[in-house]
């Protein structure tokens, strides 16, 4: 039996009862285990953390993707996150004794069913990529939802399943492996989104910033914020308080407060590097967000069943 | 607000996790109620029987049709009854003071969206149909899913929505609008499938038969035993009692015995014709069967509740 964290991103963080309805969904597969869900208004997305084998996690994720064909139109999605489509991307994550190989080809397998039974066009991406140039999820999202037909016409961006033109309410889909990765967001008080993309571009790796950071910075208008919007790849380099600890510096310089930070899904206890969650001003932070609390959890009841 | 009895018909009556995924899918949506649903392994088919307003029942079918996309691959589905697609059949029921014309519009609006949607071939049928020659299902299920790729080729068989191929694991679905049916099998204790056959035959209308009846043979090869399968499209004319008792004295002709009958779904109990279930011999037959019972537990929660 594999160990494998899959973690789709769904462009809905709005209607309660399709985010209701497409967590039922993952609940009534068995053997998949849903750890977390959480949602954000101004992204307009929602994040799934699933637990399980690969079949059953493959079961879940056609689900999902099911149930987002029947509820979700991205012809009038609206939100500040990046996105291509309704099911927006998917990536398998090896926990525990599990290969990146198996979470590879889960991706392939989950691709090409998705693209089948759905008619979804499917980029492979992370370490099950077919070109290096869309290794990188902000490549195949770049241009978005809205400039997704003309991408696809050029042979570069030829999808790696389905067809060449995006669906007309699901629009694509990424689907990939990759090593843990954390999404952690810090939020400022202010509305100047120009200070959230000059700390963004600070500190990302691709300028110069800080090892195995991704960063953008997006507008939270409901709030009156901004916020950096940050992915860690290699949290044991850059941990959540440098991340923070560099931010709040940045945003001192430009005379702006950091007003909190969060997490969104789940984490490795250590990616928190030794800080107290109120050393990060972290929002609802408890023991159910440290992905070792659901690993253990699911130690007691492998050995105590069948 | 109109009410709406809504019976789709799915590809799938083994796998139990399936269908209770169906289930709970119809369950998730407001506004929709579940009111039976059923099974057979031989039909490899279940039939759900809804009621709702339009817009509930539309999102309810296409919860259902994302369900069936994620899990039924038409190419692996064996069963005795005729089939096109995973969601094969899904008529809209006008009920109390709803008028037919508004079932028609529902079915072209859901039809519409099931093409858009998931890429499946509709067909409109019964009083939605576009032509003479597709208002009955067994002129559209002829040749079923196997043969559907060479049918929708024919000019007078291009679907009124979606491709003119069939989607490679959904097949086609016939989505339309019609009068209250009651959906019938009558077991009979032999193995000869040509009894079945002969006295379905001699019972339906088509044939000069009884008023209103359609009428097939399946063999139920797994209980060893065949099946007349009858449709009653106008129960004052021609009761269940009147279709058993036909059966009845036709098989005894052969010498063949009647075994048991069921009604799939819900049924007006005047349908009956006045006789008790015994008299039918009918299997599994409560007060919860009749359409009544749950139309009149609806109007008890519409007067108490908003």
């Amino acid at each position: 039996m594999s160990l494998i964290e899959c973690v789709p991103n769904v462009s809905e963080g709005r209607r309660l009862e399709v985010i209701e309805l497409l967590a039922s969904t993952v609940r009534s597969v068995n053997g998949v285990r849903l750890l977390d869900f959480s949602s954000d208004r101004s992204h307009n997305r929602s994040v799934f953390t699933l637990l399980g084998d690969a079949g059953p996690l493959e079961d879940a994720v056609l689900a999902m993707f099911g149930c987002a064909a029947s509820q979700i139109d991205m012809r009038r999605h609206r939100g500040v996150h990046p996105r291509i489509g309704a099911v927006d991307v998917v990536p398998f994550v090896p926990l525990a004794a599990t290969s990146m190989e198996t979470c590879v080809a889960l991706a392939r397998r989950v691709g090409s069913a998705v693209a089948e039974r759905f008619m979804v066009p499917v980029y492979l991406y992370g370490e099950a990529a077919s070109a290096v140039h869309r290794r990188h999820l902000p490549d195949i999202r770049r241009g978005q939802f809205e400039d997704l037909a003309a991408k696809m016409g050029r042979p570069d961006w030829t999808p790696d399943f389905g067809p060449s033109q995006p669906h007309p309410t699901m629009g694509a889909s990424a689907v990939g492996a990759r090593r843990p990765l954390v999404a952690y967001n810090v939020n400022l008080a202010t509305t100047r989104l120009e200070v959230a993309t000059a700390i963004a571009s600070a500190i990302r790796e691709s300028r110069g910033g800080l090892p195995g950071v991704r960063a953008i910075g997006v507008p939270l208008p409901e709030r009156g914020l901004v916020q950096v919007s940050v992915n860690l790849t290699d949290y044991a380099r850059t941990s959540l308080l440098d991340v923070f600890n560099a931010v709040k510096t940045l945003a001192a310089q430009h005379g702006v407060d950091v007003l909190e930070s969060e997490i969104i899904g789940l984490t490795p206890a250590a990616a928190l590097g030794g800080a107290a969650p109120a050393d990060l001003q972290l929002l609802h932070f408890t023991p159910r967000h440290a992905l070792e609390y659901h690993l253990n959890r699911l130690d007691v009841d492998t050995n105590s069943g069948s």
